[in-house]
Parts: C-alpha cells; sequence; structure tokens
C-alpha cells in the first residue's frame, strides 16, 4: 500500500491563469514589460487609516487571540454600516468575522453541507466557490448562464435545476467574472423559490461598495435565513491581511461558532484591530474616491474593448472586471491568452477558469491597473488584433 | 422542508472549559481576583523584533496577496531552521505557510482523507484535531494511554488498532494535555510501523521549542513521507497574528498547493513579514529566555501539584501544561473545577475536554501566567482542597 491524495482533490479544478502567470514571470525576468489584467486583486494599497489603526495594534506586542467570532467591536461596527448601507438591522450574534471571505465560505458550507450534497451555481463564476463545495465532498451543479439574466441564476432557473439531492443556492452579485449584479426583484424572488424549496441561499457579497450604478441589494433586506458572504478584501482594500465576515441564519450560530472555534480558533488579531477603522469617515471618504477611479477605468476598458470588437453585452455594474467575449477573432480564449502575452506582454485571465458555458469564447479583463496601463493596454490589443 | 445544520457538527464537541470561562468572566465582572491557568496561549507578547519587522512591513501600505504556500524567503527560512535544529535537509517546495496549526491540519487531511476513513489519536489529546478529521466527515479512534506509554501512542497500540479503514495516525509531541513526549526511538518505530501499513502520518509539533530536557525529534528526521505540522503560535509567541507552516510528502504538494490556493488563497501577509524575523538571533535569544522561565514555571508548579497531593507520574517535558490526576479529591474532574473557581478564582480546564479515558480524574494546568501567580494559586488549592 502507498500514500494516496484525497479523492477530493481530483475534482478540484487548477487555475488556468497560472500558467499565464508563469510565463508572465518569465517574460519579465526578460525584461519584458508585462501588462497585468488578470488580477483579481486591487492596485490601491491599504487605506492609511486602516494602517494607522494595524501599527497602533502591533505596537502594543498585545497580538492575542481573539474571541472566535472575532471582536465584539468589530461585530458591532459591521452590524452599524448594514444599518447605514442597507437600512436592515443584523443581531451581532449572527455576524462572525472570518480569515478572508474564504473563511466565510469554509464555514457556512461547513455548518450546512453534507457530503454528496449539491449546491446550484452560475457558470460562469468564480472557481474557488465550488471547490469549497468539493472539499467538503458535496457536488456543484452548474447552470449555464447569459446575457439575459445578466449572467445570473434566477428563480426559474432555480427551479427548474432542483433536484432531490440539492441543498441550496450560490449567487455572487456583483459577479467575478462578469462585473455583473442580479436585479433587486431578482434577488428576491431568487431567495423565495430557495426558501420555498427548503434549500440554503448563499449570498456572495464580496464586490458590495464596488459598484457603479444603483447601490447592490444583500441578501438580507429580504430574509433573516440566507448566509451572506462579505470581505475587507476588495472594497476596503486590505487583500493581504486576510479578513471578511460571515453572517449566518439564527438556527446556525451554534454551528458557526463551534466551528470557528476548531478550524480557525481565531481570525488574526492584527487584521481585525485594523479593520475597525474601515468604516471611518476618513476610510469611507478614501474609498468612495477610489469607487470614482474604478469606474472611471470601467468605462474606460469598456469602451476600448467594445471598439476592438470584443462583445459586452451587458456593461458590467460592479466589481473590477470585464468579462468580454471574444468570437470574432478565437474559438480557443486560452490561446488567445497565451498569444497575447507572448507578443504583446498583456496578461488576461482564460474564460475556461470560470466554467465550461461558452469559456472558449471568453476572456476576464481585470482593470486593477491604471488608466494609462489599460490605454497602453489596448493600444497592444489593438495591435494584436491587426496582425493576427 | 427547513433548514438542517450539517451533520458533521453533531460530532463536534463543544469546549467544557467554555462553560468555566464564561462564570470566570462573571466573577471578574463582580470584582473577584481569577487566576487563569486554563488558558492555552503564552502570557508573553509577540517578540519585540518579529513585532518590529511587522510594522515595518505594514508602513509601505503594501500589505497584498501572497503566493499561497508563502512568501519564499520565509519558506527560505523555515527550510534554514530545520537544517540548524534537527540537522534534517527538507526541500522549499514541500513547505507550505498555514494560517496558523488550524490551517495546517486542514490542508494535512483535506489532502489526504477520506469521508468515513479512520485516523487514529491518543486519549487524552487536543479535541481540536479530531473535529479537523470530523470536518472531513472522517473518524477518530482514540486509543487509552497512559504513564507508561508517555500519554503517546506506540508502534504496538497502531498496530493492533489499526483496521481496514484507518487511514492514518496523529501524534503530538510535546502533547496538549499532558506536556509528555514520546521518546525518540518510539517515534521512529510509531513511524515505521505506520509505513509499513500504508498510513498516513500526522505529527503535530507545535510545542516543538518549548521542551526542558532533550531536544524534541521531529518526525521528518525520520521519513520523508510524513506529514508536520507547525507553528509560529506557541515558542515564538505569536498566537493571534495566525501563522504556522506545514510539510508534506513529496506527492503531497500538487494537491496541498490546489487546497491552499482555494480555501486560503493566501496566509496573513503582515504575519509572514512579521515572521521573517522569528530566526533572528536576537528573536532566539529572547524566546530562549522565555523557555528557561517557563522551565522554572513547571518545576514550580509541579512540585507543589505533587505536594499537595495530585499524582502527576511523568513530569511534564514540554509544552506548558501540567496534567494532573485528581482521583484523591474528587471522581468529578469538571465539578472540581467549577467549585475551585466559585470558591477560590482559580480556573483550570477539566479532564473531559481531551478526551474519555480517566478523564473524570484528570485537570489540565496551564503555567501561562507568573510565577508569583503561580504561588498564589497554590495557596489558593491548598485552602481549597483543605475545606472541602
Amino acid at each position: 500500500m502507498s500514500l494516496r491524495v484525497a479523492e477530493r482533490i481530483s475534482g478540484i479544478q487548477p487555475f488556468y491563469v497560472m500558467e499565464l502567470l508563469r510565463r508572465a514571470k518569465e517574460l519579465e525576468a526578460e525584461g519584458r514589460d508585462i501588462i497585468h489584467m488578470e488580477i483579481g486583486e486591487p492596485d490601491f494599497m491599504t487605506p492609511q487609516t486602516i494602517l494607522k489603526a494595524a501599527i497602533a495594534h502591533t505596537a502594543t506586542g498585545d497580538v492575542k487571540y481573539t474571541p472566535a467570532a472575532g471582536l465584539p467591536e468589530l461585530r458591532e461596527k459591521i452590524a452599524a454600516f448594514y444599518r447605514l448601507r442597507y437600512g436592515v438591522t443584523i443581531p451581532v450574534s449572527r455576524i462572525f468575522v472570518t480569515p478572508g471571505a474564504t473563511g466565510a465560505f469554509l464555514l457556512a458550507l461547513g455548518a450546512s453541507l453534507n457530503p454528496g450534497e449539491e449546491v446550484l451555481m452560475a457558470d460562469p463564476c468564480y472557481p474557488c466557490n465550488s471547490n469549497y463545495v468539493q472539499l467538503y465532498d458535496g457536488k456543484t451543479r452548474t447552470i449555464p448562464v447569459g446575457a439575459d439574466s445578466h449572467y445570473q441564476l434566477t428563480a426559474g432557473l432555480i427551479e427548474r435545476h432542483w433536484s432531490a439531492d440539492t441543498k441550496g443556492v450560490l449567487i455572487a452579485s456583483p459577479s467575478n467574472p462578469t462585473g455583473t449584479m442580479i436585479p433587486r426583484d431578482e434577488l428576491k424572488k431568487a431567495i423565495a423559490t430557495t426558501e420555498r424549496l427548503g434549500g440554503c441561499f448563499y449570498s456572495d457579497e464580496i464586490y458590495h461598495g464596488l459598484v457603479y450604478g444603483e447601490t447592490a441589494a444583500t441578501a438580507l433586506e429580504f430574509s433573516d435565513e440566507v448566509f451572506a458572504i462579505n470581505s475587507f478584501s476588495k472594497y476596503f482594500g486590505m487583500t493581504g491581511w486576510r479578513i471578511g465576515w460571515l453572517i449566518v441564519p439564527e438556527i446556525f450560530i451554534e454551528a458557526t461558532e463551534k466551528l470557528s472555534q476548531n478550524i480557525f480558533i481565531s481570525t488574526s488579531s492584527d487584521a481585525q484591530h485594523a479593520a475597525l477603522a474601515a468604516f471611518d469617515d476618513a476610510t469611507l471618504a478614501e474609498l468612495e474616491s477610489r469607487r470614482l477611479e474604478f469606474e472611471k477605468r470601467r468605462d474606460f476598458l469598456y469602451d476600448a474593448l467594445v471598439r476592438l470588437g470584443f462583445e459586452v453585452p451587458i456593461k458590467p455594474e460592479g466589481a473590477f472586471y470585464i468579462y468580454a467575449r471574444c468570437a470574432k477573432f478565437t474559438d480557443d480564449s486560452f490561446k488567445f491568452a497565451l498569444d497575447l502575452l507572448e507578443s504583446e506582454g498583456v496578461a488576461v485571465t482564460p474564460g475556461k477558469d470560470f466554467g465550461t458555458h461558452e469559456a472558449h469564447h471568453a476572456l476576464r479583463f481585470a482593470y486593477t491597473t491604471s488608466l494609462e496601463k489599460l490605454a497602453d493596454a489596448a493600444q497592444r490589443l489593438e495591435r494584436f488584433i491587426n496582425t493576427r
């Protein structure tokens, strides 16, 4: 007998973009100038107010375990933020501070999903979301979605794909990779349908705040019986700190508490003390100016891509991605991405990192780089397309 | 149909010490002076050298995702530490930086354990270890151990309890709660037996460094085919930072990499930059003086407990715990602990938090408090025992 990798691992797909990243690094090492549009991380630094709070805490030297659910004052601030932003009141007992949104997913699914049970998700979607399901030996059923439903699941799709094994539904709005949002009414209907079917509703809200039209609705506006996942990474500019939060239905509080005590002990004390400054007026003002900058980038990149012949049926309303169809240029978007990197030094993410539905005709462009670089990238893209 | 908690949750025991902690807080709120001997966290602050490294990194504002496996320079430093401390050479590719030892366990078991498979552990042992197994819908078979085997599993016990469902063996040395260590030869034999049976060997080494006699042996001295789990929390005084590491057998590298990308993205950038200073000479000198202080405390508390009539068959050789038999005073150590807290304001952890084997006759005393407080606690214990 010899050591063997657990079966769940074979169900976890590698990220194809990693191959691109490796090549991009090689090219950079050779002195090539690479424009990175593959990265799902804001290029902005963590706001100064947050850095100061972290440094003040570190300087005390008292960087100890916190309660598993998080610092009480941080949970209070999160609750206050929901009152302010969404007008909803969430009892602090339902709020768990977590090591990133990844930690929130580990808790939400660990507390609710049994092996063999199924979660419905849109295709395309963020690949890690189905990998948390895989981790617990559950199954993901992906449902092809298109522009007609804003690349989001609908109540009708949920009902049509529900089976005896279905445990719940995961919706991410704004979506990674499409940047599109589920309309408020559709979200309400999707939740109502899931509840009627007796399922769990997992709402991935990690791009809330980075929205360029109407404010995103939280699932919590429509029900107390949902899981809402959020993060300090994207909107608050705290990726490297690894801190997010999870809001659970009342009946999952005890299970979530038990799990978090066991699998995390607690979230980084430094990150939590830093995040205490995340809701300060000065921080929110800084974040608003960044949001406006992201909006400008979106507008620029959207116009550029459409002008070049990419199809973007719905102008993205949030996050920092544009998911563009490249059917006019190729039937193999992965190869297109590799060639683009090789010829012009522009790195983008191939569609097949987000599912299979029309993935060969799709590319994700992240505008996590400056307007100047985006303009440069648009020129390189144009040259690449014209010389093919 | 209504929402239901996942079945795995019911298999996760609550920590009984939480009840004691709640009561201790109430008593403190009433103005009572409580001596905390229930806490598995060093009372020392994070060393200044480490704090400085963290602050310098935070001040750059560039707190971003790192590679999933950790900063290359930190992985190199960990490899160098193994060469220095244990004389073993570990390829950096086998070293993963993780969010605490908890993260290391999540990866090690996620990469290797299938649902329904069984892991052998000692009783008593640290309860979270079996809860990681539970998380992946595996099973824990606990094996009663006593002073005759230093409260550790042996090759003979492993062989005798091996079944068709057994996937592997978890050994923690020094042990929480007993502070005892597996002798070097026994560790070698236990690994050889596990390998012969085709199982995974998980070596929990998080209390290495906090050892008061012969240096602890790492499982890696005897085999490359083991999982070694370690942490910056205990010896390096970095509990609140949530950073540890995992060393995996070669064939698990890819699976571990995939899992860590998906479930963590990366470990806290701040914690990693802080930990870069953990192996500096100045830090190690500071840690050595702390180790000597812990040793003094162990000697004091061991003598005091034995003098009072507690039985401690093996003087603990590591960690910061004494697991004492209290059969002379009670057949219900949990009630004893509650009464002790109520009467004398001394908080200790009941045996049943660590298993069932003779747990009703056991208490865990942590010496994570000053010698002065330990002396005070000994007096209170004496008064408590004499007035029962």
